[in-house]
């Protein structure tokens, strides 16, 4: 690098005496003719004839101008070099590494099953993740905590604008255990999301992240409540993708007493992952704060968020509230505060817009939502969990952005609580 | 690299057409005049005086040059700011966090508390952390599991070359407690070491790593077991920091059942973890095998490790095997297997040397170690631990690096197994 920036300024200079050569011409030496001569045509610029235009160019100032920018693009090499030197120096140890994968390439492979196409219609696989709450404790082995991943298919006919979904009521669904826990608890999954080719599912009581692979659960990373500095799991409600980077999102309203006094802003912090595992705490409460009034609701009215998609083709969030109250929050009430409301924000949370949705029961409260693949991100499946006098249900609907149902209600058949949707 | 070396070669050609130029003057319209003169200037090189050497420079060639060389400069320019547009696209993120610390600058404060200089002698806080195995369950507490930290003083006078050290017998060993679990296990704290300003220790159960803060122990992150794809968290042993990067390694021996016969490779993966939290799994089957080999042993005699240690001024890693036995791994046996050995390794593992240590009772075993800050990584403070017959002590001995001892073993007042040793 060095050498060519020498290099260059030595030409400059050679220009410069150049120039404090202007009047010099009065030598006659013999041995001077030629480069007077040639000094005389450089200050004089030479005309060239190019169709019927005529250029003078000062080759001069050419020069110049070259060598100059010349400099400016060496300088900027050097300092965009000394940059990344810093992260040049963590990146020797990768290369250590044993394992196949290509770590730093995004598998944006989605749904991880291709659709079945047949007269148009598009089959998927979905699978729906339950969260059993304290039943998650396995009754008979000691310190095993179970959930279960019930599968179907769900046919979307993009012409008709129709949907049909199917689960197989004969099928158990698949039991996922671990052995990991907090405070007794564990495998408590709310949220099923797709994140570079991996099925990735969330306890919302450990703050574990699992990978569904191969019938198991395998711990992948452990998220932390609120800025991360806490003995505590983070609660994960929610989780989407959104530039390659999985973003994980728990109640999004201030952590109160069951009388709603408040204690802390933890549940409104979002966690930023990248696919090599880096979590960052995101302080979300201006976001939510702004989603909140966007309703008309402002503390110690709440909305409680179970669910949130990133919509990559409309550049927006997506929120599906479980619960809206324009009053404090209250253990009993709140199980009838369920929400009829789809928001939508744009990247920075400035414009935001609602959709009215339902009519739903006051009980129902939605979980989790996708949009259908092949509906160009205007049809979304969502689940909508019951709990009500110490009892669970769990419900389907499917309708566009615009709020028109295309399908449901529909009760799933089923004993548990599920939270989580996915296509697979 | 590649530009210079093109630029040369240009100039290389450039000149061989200076050659094949010669004796092409014979053009004479009017209009041309000054366009035909200049050329001929351009072809013959002017002539410079310059001290008393004449320098002959063909400006036609040194134009081209320039611009060939700024053409390359902006190529190299554009493809390597292609190549970091993929992280710059994932660092917009770490704008929106609020937190307020310099994520990506290490913190190179060691030790975190000052030594304390009198009349020559450094005196500096240690402390050391406990496994205490099942016995780490709270009997009281549901769900609640313990260790403790003790903590001391170690002189060095290094003109003498004598360590003091001493701990407040009166005075209890801090309590950290957590709620994390696996199959009913946690809190069994293996070792202790500073990355990045911070005091982290390793549960060998779990496989969290938390950082000692406020007298609180707060989870960080998890790592699993092998190369990550388990459900077994990482038995982690040693930890160590080399080039910011913090390496954690576990026995270094491959899992077999207590009758000696091989299981898996996972205990001979180590663990690279950036100091974001990116977590690599990294292959040392071959980087153990070379430390056994240098002892005389193959399997199924091995090594097993519970500490090692980086040494940034001698540019080597450092091993003191808690067991060294050229005959299969048999439960029983392995308790009288103490090793005796400290082995030192270039950064590849090429190059390794033995030192002789001791003599110890066969029942002792090294557990953890440091380099004492001011000794020029000369003077290693280590603990060695003792299982036998279900009953278990602790040990502390400092030598020099060539295997001169320069106090103990030193029996420490407690009940406690100490796993883990730092300069705090």
């Amino acid at each position: 690098m060095h050498t060519k920036f020498e290099h260059m300024s030595v030409a400059y200079t050679a220009l410069n005496n150049l120039d404090s050569s202007n009047g010099g011409r009065k030598g006659n030496d013999a041995s001077h003719h030629l480069m007077r001569d040639w000094r005389r045509q450089l200050r004089t610029p030479p005309t060239y004839r190019l169709g019927n235009r005529t250029f003078r160019i000062h080759y001069h100032v050419a020069l110049l101008c070259i060598c100059f920018g010349a400099l400016i693009l060496v300088f900027l090499f050097l300092k965009h070099d000394s940059q990344s030197s810093y992260s040049n120096k963590r990146k020797w140890y990768v290369q250590y590494e044993q394992t196949t994968k290509k770590e730093s390439e995004y598998n944006y492979t989605y749904p991880l099953t291709a659709a079945v196409i047949n007269n148009g219609v598009q089959t998927y696989r979905i699978g729906m993740i339950a969260d059993l709450d304290k039943a998650s404790e396995d009754p008979q082995k000691g310190n095993v905590w179970r959930s279960y991943l019930k599968m179907g298919y769900l046919s979307y006919n993009p012409s008709l604008n129709t949907v049909e979904v199917s689960f197989n009521d004969n099928e158990n669904p698949t039991e996922y255990s671990g052995s990991y826990s907090l405070k007794g608890r564990g495998m408590e999954l709310s949220e099923l999301v797709t994140f570079n080719g991996r099925m990735l599912t969330f306890d919302d009581r450990t703050g574990l992240v699992f990978e569904l692979k191969d019938k198991k659960a395998l711990p992948w990373i452990l998220l932390m409540d609120g800025q991360g500095n806490t003995g505590k799991g983070f609660k994960s409600e929610w989780a989407t993708v959104k530039d390659e980077v999985l973003y994980v999102g728990s109640m999004g309203k201030e952590w109160t007493t069951s009388a709603g006094d408040f204690e802390s802003f933890d549940p409104m912090y979002v966690k930023a992952i990248t696919i090599s595992g880096e979590v960052h705490h995101l302080n979300w409460i201006e976001n939510y704060q702004s989603l909140r009034r966007a309703l008309g609701i402002e503390w110690p009215g709440y909305l409680l968020h179970e669910s949130a998609t990133w919509s990559p083709i409309n550049r927006k969030w997506y929120f599906l509230p479980r619960r809206c109250s324009k009053e404090r929050y209250n253990e009993t009430k709140d199980e009838l505060m369920g929400c009829n409301k789809l928001i939508s924000a744009d990247e920075n949370f400035h414009k935001i817009e609602t959709v009215q949705l339902g009519p739903y029961k006051p009980t129902f409260g939605f979980s989790s939502f996708k949009f259908i693949p092949g509906s160009n991100d205007n049809v979304i499946v969502a689940i909508l969990s019951e709990e009500f006098n110490g009892k669970t249900a769990t419900h389907l609907t499917v309708f566009t952005i615009d709020g028109k149902t295309l399908l449901g209600p529909i009760k799933i058949k089923t004993d548990y609580k599920y939270e989580g949707i996915e296509f697979f």
